[in-house]
């Protein structure tokens, strides 16, 4: 193995996300294909592509093209990503996928979560 | 929201996996639910449960009990989870899962990946 | 470079801190070696090396044992660093560095950053 | 704590750096005001800004802003930092900082380690 290799390694970086997300997404009606279609957008916005098409993110699913396209209307339907308009420098319009509705419905759900928590242990200590 | 409540999320903490094992995932013969299972795993090991049951796991999963049992079983099977014995303190044996298997599969592909875009590159050149 | 290093590399892991640690440390009275100091803790417990002693924090810092004591016993009294008493399953008592003093400083600093803002915003606006 | 302030919380992102570089900088010479500035300038490139200036990046730290520039200028002497030109899509020139030098000599640094500790493996064996 190269020095290049490992260069080319670190390039791709690290992808983070909230514990919270990992040990929530099932109460918030997500399910496994939809989190990792988030993953790949999110990765996607860090390097720099911040709409890739339905082509590129299932490229690395095993999912197909269209059922690509499915899921992602799906997601901006139940409000979990959203499509903004930006303009560049010279005025120009593009489009962008905008992830702020996904994580306040993160932090909704463990909010809830909390409550919910507290309710069962008063309960737990009253009876 | 409570000043417990943000520190209840940031005791949570972040998973941060390598940009590679999401754009690689596909061509190791992974899917999806494999790859959420893994990140559970990890996620489990990183808060101390290093033996994460199947109850546990398909908790957070929108799979049973039963299919994650068979999920796991195959990802050992394929080489990419291992069991070992670790002995505590005190001499009392216990298992833990052990991802080393993963990361050398992906350091593997990682490899091959660059191998054939660099062949595809030459042979562009050539015609 | 050997397939075994990358794996070494992928071990040594990576360390993530919250963005708001980094853009607030100044504020709440904290410098660069103190920062850095607490990063070595973080990645020792993260490590599974729960109460790194000054000579290994040291060893890895331009700071000599003595100073490294001192910084401790300082990080100790201004609450940012706690040391709590564990007990082994086989009932041995063991001490560890606590991190949870660190975290409520941070979001106590975050909070009254926001609201700095905002009444930095009414303020302007009403002139 | 309202809602919001989590939200702005997620947003400031976290910061995510190999444990290497945490373990290895004072090997490769450099010392802890200067990991730090690193730091600042990896946070500012995610969040966007990809040339802070010194009175941005002094902001944050205990140093000046003389201090700040001189310490720049030493990074990219010493070949950590690089500064590059890029061009926007309508032309416009711009500068931005780049941090693969200080990717590359870490791992040099990383793979020299590794040689020194069997070396020193090797002749514990011979003796």
């Amino acid at each position: 193995m190269s020095k290049n290799s490992l260069l080319k390694w670190l390039q791709e970086g690290n992808i983070s996300i909230p514990g919270v997300l990992l040990s929530q997404y099932k109460e918030m009606n997500l399910n496994e294909h939809e989190l990792v279609l988030i993953l790949h957008v999110i990765s996607y916005i860090e390097h720099g592509n911040e709409f890739p098409t339905p082509v590129e993110l299932s490229s690395r699913m095993t999912i197909s093209v269209a059922e690509c396209t499915d899921m992602l209307r799906k997601l901006i339907q139940k409000g979990f990503i959203e499509i903004k308009d930006n303009y560049s420098a010279d005025g120009i319009r593009y489009e962008r996928y905008h992830l702020d509705p996904l994580w306040e419905k993160l932090i909704d759900q463990f909010l809830l979560s909390g409550k919910k928590e507290e309710a069962l242990k008063i309960q737990q200590e009253e009876t």
